[in-house]
């Protein structure tokens, strides 16, 4: 049990033949309550797609019944057509959970560009219906049905010692980028919580973990993050405590995605300290992080300090070339515009990799999670239209 | 005859045992005068190596008697050592031509961090000096000399109806990126110039050539393009033909970089017209230019425009997702905010791509050169330290 974890949640995943494949496509979600309250966060790209565009317009209401999600399609640049198709599916679900159309959120992920077979998503909402359960197997089965290029599904789940919790799945394996990777994510939390603790809670929580994973810069038209709350626990948490509980399991499921991501060989952290502004540490870190000739030494196991130093050279932030010191794996590679230690010292032929880039003028710092650059991934996406 | 093409220059390229395989390392361009104005353009990366710190100095003043250039070593991230090597190398140079060290301008280009082997590059010197011809042979080793990744040398030459012309070398296989590429390239001409021409012309002619090549974003710590006029010819264009002429050759070298680049199999042309400014035009083609997801999918001849809409979709440009179109190849796959032809329809097997996106809310267009990535690409970049 994950998304199913904290009390007042139901789930399903199940095979509505939307992927001709056969295998798990869509997934249901419900809130039982008592409370209804919600938050969302959604993808910065101007190309939004059809469930997007419908998910924040519900969710500025903040109160969620049910989130609906399907892959086997992206439902984006579908037109009005697909925006049709989005509202009929939300419709569907409020018909069979007596509810409003606007208490339902929906997600979609896949190929961009094709309209769904609504035959199999209509269909879909039944079944999924009649198989809402609160157990691992539904926990588990509703993490599966929003596979993509997953290779696995992806939980986590946090309890607080005043006995609430917080659950959830996502997915994502490729367009993993800038502010929510091509994500789908839903959290859920049984704490007593106002719309305006919730929001602020999930854009704290997304600001340092979901908005921190880059794996190749992409930012999908479909990237989601919501959060329902069902108060079922009885227990009131504080803004902080709430914050740091959906902290950790986003954290949690970003680290799962990482891992998981088309073709990564490594798990790089890349942390810039001693920024003038957090935003600097954040345009260094994603601009290290994002570069192909970074991540393909990285896939080499080559400790190429000079690669790191040109990109950082390149963000327009505030850097002084001989006050900046590259640190791979422990070892100071370059201090004071010039090499401070052979290459060879530091090793890098285990999965795990730690960048610290010290700009030493100033007192911020930020971590972007990313990967290398491998075969694996040019593979993947030369022959997979995704 | 190419960089030695245009009247009064002479050039030489040798192996000087800087890098271990003994191939050409080592180029020296001379100009003979009688004029010996000169003007260039450099890398933004703030982290310059020590031969773009050196020639941005000298350039201060626009004269140029000669250019020294070595493949082996970029003499990057070096510190204060470093930079007395280069400065070492110019006075070395000025004292063999008997003139001095500011007028003599230095570039370096290979692997960032490590010195240069001080003694082979000094008595390559005395060695390029006596080799120094105006002959095709000199003018190949010339080009020959500054290779590292590069499979072929790149020369070009044009020469004006009036009796002068435009000559030049480049090398550039990778880290090949935004504001020119990991590039270094000298031009020749034989007009006669001011200084202030010739700048003005350089300046406009790489704007829509060397800074438009984008292959894989970074901006090396290295780049530099430099243009010396002779004025042997006798002849003094006008403004607009000494840039048309500068501009054509600057072209014909970046199509040559391009196309053997590494790992490349595609060259591709990303067009944005119709947009607000040139800076958005530049904006959205350079995104869609670096996005991996786009670059994979054209290594794999796959027409996903899906991609596309996502990567022009994050720039912070006017975009109004109606609007825009996207016609590869001469097919228009996506307009009004949904498909307008089966992505089959649109054939990528040839080398060759022209993308070309319309955003329809303004006059302004913009050209970037790219490619896609490729194993080749991983391959030659994870086990290769440049």
């Amino acid at each position: 049990m994950t998304v199913t974890g904290p009390q007042g949640f139901r789930a399903a995943g199940i095979a509505a033949g939307i992927k001709a494949s056969g295998a798990l496509d869509f997934t249901l979600v419900v809130n039982d309550g008592p409370l209804d309250v919600a938050a969302g966060v959604f993808t910065r790209n101007v190309i939004k797609a059809a469930p997007v565009l419908w998910s924040q317009e519900v969710l500025k209401q903040q109160r969620l019944k049910a989130v609906v999600l399907n892959s086997g399609g992206a439902n984006a640049a579908t037109g009005p057509g697909g925006f049709q198709d989005t509202h009929a599916t939300a419709e569907k679900v409020a018909e069979v959970l007596h509810t409003g159309a606007i208490e339902v959120a929906v997600c979609s992920t896949g190929l961009i560009g094709e309209r769904l077979p609504m035959d199999a998503v209509l269909s879909g909402v039944d079944t999924a219906v009649k198989a809402l359960d609160a157990s691992d197997e539904a926990s588990l089965n509703a993490a599966r049905g929003v596979m993509t290029t997953d290779t696995k599904p992806k939980q986590a789940f946090a309890k607080a010692e005043s006995g609430w919790s917080v659950g959830g799945f996502a997915k994502g394996a490729g367009m993993l980028a800038p502010n929510l990777a091509t994500m789908l994510s839903v959290l859920t939390t049984d704490a007593v919580v106002s719309k305006e603790a919730l929001d602020r809670a999930l854009r704290s929580a997304t600001h340092v973990t979901f908005d921190r994973l880059d794996v190749d810069g992409g930012t999908s038209t479909n990237d989601t993050v919501l959060v329902l709350a069902s108060g079922a626990s009885g227990v009131e948490p504080t803004d902080a405590e709430l914050t740091e509980l959906l902290t950790r399991v986003s954290l949690d499921l970003v680290l799962q995605l990482r891992a998981d991501s088309e073709g990564a060989t490594k798990d790089v952290n890349v942390t810039v300290q001693g920024a003038e502004s957090e935003t600097d540490a954040i345009a260094v870190a994603r601009t290290i992080a994002e570069d192909n000739l970074v991540k393909t030494a990285l896939f080499g196991s080559d400790p190429n300090w000079g690669r790191i130093a040109m990109a950082l050279g390149r963000v327009p932030a505030r850097i002084d070339p001989e006050q900046v010191s590259i640190t791979i794996n422990g070892v100071t590679l370059f201090a004071q515009g010039m090499p401070a230690a052979d290459r060879t010292e530091a090793d890098l032929t285990g999965r795990a990799i730690e960048i610290v880039v010290d700009l030493n003028v100033g007192g911020e710092a930020a971590t972007i999670y990313t990967t290398d650059l491998s075969h694996g991934y040019v593979e993947e996406n030369s022959a997979y239209s995704s």
